[in-house]
């Protein structure tokens, strides 16, 4: 029985590591690749080495960004009394294509869970804390955590860490379904949620 | 609104050129690779490059390949008398992963497809005819192009071109569903239509 040739192989082992790409699809992928023009690989290539070069984390809300601050923290026109925060970029880019929430982000980087021994000081929760000390304009803190077991858990440790601050706490409604994934939402329900939130 | 960073955008926008990739496939995928470690992504990156530069085509078979000829071609001990023609190298692999076929194979890069403009010039016949006059002891081509429209015509085609050489020409038979890709085809269906061929 003929094997992938090793370059060939090694691409395969590559794409599979993705998530969500299996190894038939990795193989589909993998010879689409090799049918491609050298200038078209080369180019997704090099937006691999290029995007993972030139993006950063920004130092002040942990949002992926080209520039440090991002976008968002240096625009002076966004509500500076309100932070929402969110476990990843992507749910960053969620609330954003809902194109009604003005004010600033908080990434954590992930949400607390005991089960992968993930505690509080392995998310990117102190520079929150740090912020919330420094920027006294700050009114409100958005808990927009995932609706799942580890978002809650999240949630509720990040309401029960700012109650002696005096600063609200909201959570966002349960119009996402609830054990679902924020990034995927839509934005009429995530504008549904954050209309609904509750104070904590 | 925040947009994405020109080179996230970049990346997504390469990643959801790929078959099977929608916007928010490849928006995960670009998120998932900003969250590797450093050298994964390069990796990644350079599995791409090093696929496409050392990978080849046969210049007997046209099959992918690392060596010319390839592994298939070089192989004494296989059956030279049988050759097997396929759309793609995809193709040889599923049939590889059958562990029941020794022969040669011709991979045909394509199909005859009018509706697309493409001709028996476009697709690699004119080697298989060549071949076919220069090695005398092949006394059978089985015809395993997908057993959709185009796949169809393209067996009856070749068979029709075949026929005054006096070789025996056979086509898989329909164990494989009819519409599907033979790609995806399991090992034992393929087994089955490999055995249920018909002189055409």
């Amino acid at each position: 029985m003929a094997r992938f040739a090793k370059p060939l192989r090694r691409l395969i082992d590559q794409l599979s590591g993705l998530p969500g790409i299996g190894g038939k699809t990795a193989q589909r992928l993998a010879f689409h690749i090799l049918s491609m023009d050298d200038e078209e690989a080369e180019a997704l290539a090099d937006a691999i080495k290029e995007a993972k070069v030139k993006m950063r984390y920004c130092s002040v809300c942990g949002n992926l960004t080209e520039q440090d601050p991002c976008e968002i923290c240096r625009d002076g026109r966004r509500d500076q009394s309100v932070i929402c925060v969110v476990e990843s970029a992507q749910d960053v880019m969620a609330m954003e294509r809902m194109q009604e929430y003005h004010g600033l982000y908080h990434v954590l980087h992930g949400a607390i869970s005991p089960m992968d021994g993930i505690g509080p000081e392995d998310i990117n929760l102190k520079s929150l804390i740090v912020r919330l000390q420094e920027k006294d304009e700050v009114k409100e803190v958005i808990l927009a955590t995932n609706p799942n077991i580890e978002g809650e858990a999240t949630a509720m440790y990040i309401a029960r860490l700012l109650k002696p601050s005096g600063i609200k706490v909201s959570r966002i409604a349960h119009g996402i379904p609830v054990g679902g994934d924020l990034e995927y939402a839509d934005e009429v329900t995530l504008l549904k949620a954050m209309e609904g939130r509750r104070t904590l």
